[in-house]
């Protein structure tokens, strides 16, 4: 057996090759799954003589169903980098290069594959703060109604059921009143679904984006909350609508009245006049969907650039926001997003921007647009698993093992890891109230590479259905809080804040295989090491990894092991899980 | 046997989906080479019922050593597009999703692929007419001298052999007194290698971007030579050095005289002070390669970036210059290029923005930097197979074919095909005088996909190692020239010229074998067909093709043929080629 040459795969740009910091470069490369016994990479500057070359070993970073993906880490001794790859296997072995495969080693660096400059100015370098951070993500018409003043005229009792179109008067002094709660719980960042001014209750159909909803109060009730959260050490995101207004946004108006003698007919995609709706129900005007009270904003127009822009700098400076969260932020054009992320890091350098991208981001995280997106992919895998059920451990390890490699290390890192959100079916609802189950996602989603996020009340027991039973008020009365359930999440904060391995190490795959359901992985960094596994099954397990590093103990329960003939052994409940930590230094 | 999984490449970007004009999508994907019958696309908007998605078929777009590399367009019904693949192979039909393979059909838009929309104003649209140019690249201080008043001292007579450092006195006016010469050849584009003053004889260490060499002329004669070329339907790119400024670049000067008082110290990049080189032959400050008289530029500067983008502008403005060839394009910032372009683009919009970029280029051609880059991979491949006798047909039609996939469609036809430059050895000195190869070579060069560009002389039978002897002076005695060569080149440039399928049409490649010499292959568009023939060996070649259209005409002889039996038969003498033109409209 030869190499599968067909497998290999490397192209100097995206997660296979790219600036990590201002002295590194990661280069990637695939192989088939289970070919290569090794692989190295030679890199120098091309410009300098040729015996300055350096070979080293690649780190297997990760595999998938079909491949193996190998890391190395290459600092260019002098800003450029020329490199090959000299590839194993089948008691084969090639360099691959630029110009393909070869048996005979190159000679010159014509013909490598080039990283020719590394700049700081292109890294992608989400702030450093966001891989340090614990999300808690808020619908605010449903959090807490601190302010009856400002309730809609139509507001229904605390608690009952919701409908898609009732209000509850939720509201920011709502969340001001509850942030010994949060800071209790743990969470140090907080996402906003929408705040501005808008007819519906979730506010995604903005009316006026300079105005908070005057039902969840005003600009400064918003400032007040930030600085009281900054105070407290919560960062803070807002929800940015700039893929369409709200039917009701003034310029949108201007248009139905004065058609095309508006100033604003361009600030939308309007294919035919008059406005209207057609029998298969597509609008003669873009909109999110088919929605016709969404119409799409022509975000290549420069005024409405321009005006998303000079928006998305007001509220940073008008309020201290930390950032944005940017809703269906896969459909305006890349060089709007280009314009908005250099207008807010003017005003902020280390604010978040956060897409919602639901599918493959890597052209939006190239480090020109956003800092990360909301991760649906790893949702899904994670659910997959440890809620539904489906796929075996390797299966999933796989899943993983893609996820990993497909994005750059720090891309990974900025992530915004859910498991539900106000467009999902709660988390509890999906694991049909199977709390050991639910436990155990979030215990990956904590221990994972990636910022965790919670969707209000998911760590009190708030269940339900699509919206509109997503979007249920939040619980305030301790007897009807499942406090159990806030101890386990309040941990699992603590762990996550308390840990840098699960923050910025690697992520290294210890146990998975078919037809089980038992998944071993370790994290690690400076000197830290933490071992976990889970059994996402019905049946008890048993584990038997090999694992050298003597003491260990048990994060959650404080019990303390010691593995015997460096052996990791142990058994497993239904949906339970270990969180160790090694006792030992590593050197 | 089943589809080689590993083989299976795409990822919604680059080369593998993009928009290419404003209701089109190309989808691209590829399999392992002679492994699918067939490949099919399934597409359509992910909010619209299921049933409306449609299935359409693949064409093979090429195919390289490994790989075959399918291409459909896909026209989103409103801009939002989703798809997935169908694969076929070995009797196994398998779906690609973003979600893997499965041999169950998907049955929701959620996992498939997405090209999210499709917004024009991302899309590469590199301007119209490049692709129907042929450059003419000048060399100014040795194309024509038509003022001697103008001369540098030392000037040494017209014709004498270059030195490193010496100078013959050509100018901008020897170029206006030869506007005649390049009509008639019939050329429509002029690159000139810098313009900028600078003391070398080929001025890429720029001392003062404001203002055209006192050698060359003046500003003034450069808006006269760009006006007079316009008159002519010539268009002019000036070489734009802003990787590196030369060493008596003032702001430099101001560096080297205040250390780190100037405030030109952050405009390079100073790794420590002193500056001076160490014995390893390493300045302590970046240069170009390690050449100390050409500090490197921080394009990461504002105040840089500004300077450059005001300059891009700048003599577009002045001048009326039609573009930038980027020198180095390599190593400045991305983000340089991105302010560049958009500097450039407003000032003229259909400015070409050629980079230097000598590997793999994709990171520059997504739209938002450069509309195209100098290829020398293709030349590369080019000289291996017609000049240098290295590749059989198979092999070097592999390589087109890889070059074909791996951008978009309208980068490929906006790259600059060059066979030789002022920074390579003359194409007739590496035919080794050889006339026959090197017009095979300007065959294909002229009868492919891209711009092709002359090199100054290249004509006449100007000949000449590297630097100093390919950059000879320009021989306008008649008696002197190969006028042979020039009524090839002119006729050449006049096929190109009149024939929109070799500027717009398909390549599709009609033979090519393991050890044979022979490449038969079309270019067609809007109904023209014309079918290439070359026969890149010594020996006498057979040619048996099967091509049912008709009537042909040798585009060059004038030569009638009629394809008996649904076959062109045709016999090549050694370095030979055919260019046919059918005589009928295709339907």
């Amino acid at each position: 057996m030869k190499i599968t040459r067909e497998a290999v795969y490397h192209r100097p740009n995206d997660c296979w090759a790219y600036g990590y910091d201002d002295r590194t470069v990661h280069l990637r490369i695939r192989t088939k799954r289970g070919e290569s016994p090794w692989i190295k990479v030679l890199f120098g500057d091309k410009c300098r003589p040729w015996n300055e070359m350096d070979l080293k070993h690649m780190d297997r970073l990760a595999s998938d169903e079909l491949f193996d993906y190998w890391q190395a880490e290459a600092e260019p001794p002098y800003g450029r980098l020329a490199y090959g790859f000299l590839v194993s296997g089948g008691g084969e072995e090639l360099w691959y290069t630029e110009k393909g495969f070869n048996a005979a080693p190159p000679a010159e660096h014509l013909g490598l594959f080039e990283f020719p400059y590394l700049h700081p100015a292109d890294n992608h370098t989400p702030p450093g703060w966001v891989k340090e951070s614990v999300f808690y993500q808020i619908f605010p018409e449903r959090f807490a109604n601190g302010n009856r003043a400002n309730d809609p005229e139509s507001t229904a009792p605390w608690g009952d059921n919701p409908s898609y179109g009732n209000f509850f008067g939720g509201d920011l002094q709502g969340v001001m009143d509850h942030l010994d709660y949060l800071s209790d719980l743990g969470i140090n960042a907080i996402y906003f679904t929408p705040l501005f001014s808008a007819p519906s209750n979730h506010k995604y159909d903005t009316e006026d984006y300079y105005r908070v909803d005057p039902h969840f109060g005003t600009k400064e009730t918003l400032r007040q909350v930030v600085e009281a959260c900054h105070a407290r050490g919560i960062r803070v995101i807002l929800d940015g609508v700039f893929n369409h207004s709200g039917i009701s946004f003034p310029y949108f108006q201007d248009v139905i009245d004065k058609g095309k003698e508006s100033v604003y007919y361009d600030w939308f995609h309007i294919d035919s006049w008059p406005l209207e709706v057609k029998a298969n129900g597509v609008p003669t005007y873009k909109t999110f969907a088919f929605e016709r009270t969404m119409p799409k904003l022509n975000t290549a127009n420069p005024e409405v650039r321009n005006y998303f822009c000079a928006l998305g700098r007001y509220w940073i400076v008008e309020t201290g926001i930390d950032g944005w969260r940017l809703d269906v932020a896969n459909e305006p054009d890349h060089a709007f997003w280009r314009e908005f992320r250099k207008a807010v890091k003017e005003v902020k350098p280390d604010a978040y921007i956060l897409g919602e991208v639901w599918h493959d981001g890597m052209k939006w995280l190239r480090g020109d647009q956003f800092d990360g997106v909301m991760n649906y992919p790893l949702a899904n895998a994670m659910l997959d698993f440890f809620v539904f059920g489906q796929d075996d451990s390797f299966a999933f390890a796989n899943k993983i093992g893609g996820f990993l490699a497909r994005y750059p290390k720090q891309v990974n890192e900025a992530c915004f890891n859910h498991l539900d959100t106000h467009d999902t079916v709660r988390l509890l609802t999906l694991c049909g109230g199977d709390k050991r189950k639910l436990k155990l996602a979030a215990a990956f989603q904590f221990t994972f590479i990636g910022t965790p996020s919670i969707y209000y009340g998911d760590e009190i027991g708030l269940s339900g259905q699509f919206d509109p039973e997503n979007r249920r008020c939040m619980i305030w009365d301790p007897a009807r809080q499942d406090l159990e359930l806030y101890s386990f999440y309040r941990r699992l904060i603590g762990l996550r804040k308390s840990h840098p391995a699960l923050t910025s190490g690697a992520f290294v795959l210890r146990f998975a295989d078919k037809s089980s359901r038992l998944l071993v992985y370790e994290r690690s960094s400076g000197g830290e090491t933490l071992l976990v596994a889970m059994n996402s099954g019905a049946e008890i397990v048993s584990v038997r990894v090999q694992e050298s590093r003597g003491d260990w103990e048990d994060v959650f329960t404080g019990e303390r092991l010691r593995f015997q003939d460096g052996t990791y052994v142990d058994q497993l409940g239904p949906y339970a899980f270990r969180i160790l930590k090694s006792t030992m230094r590593r050197n």
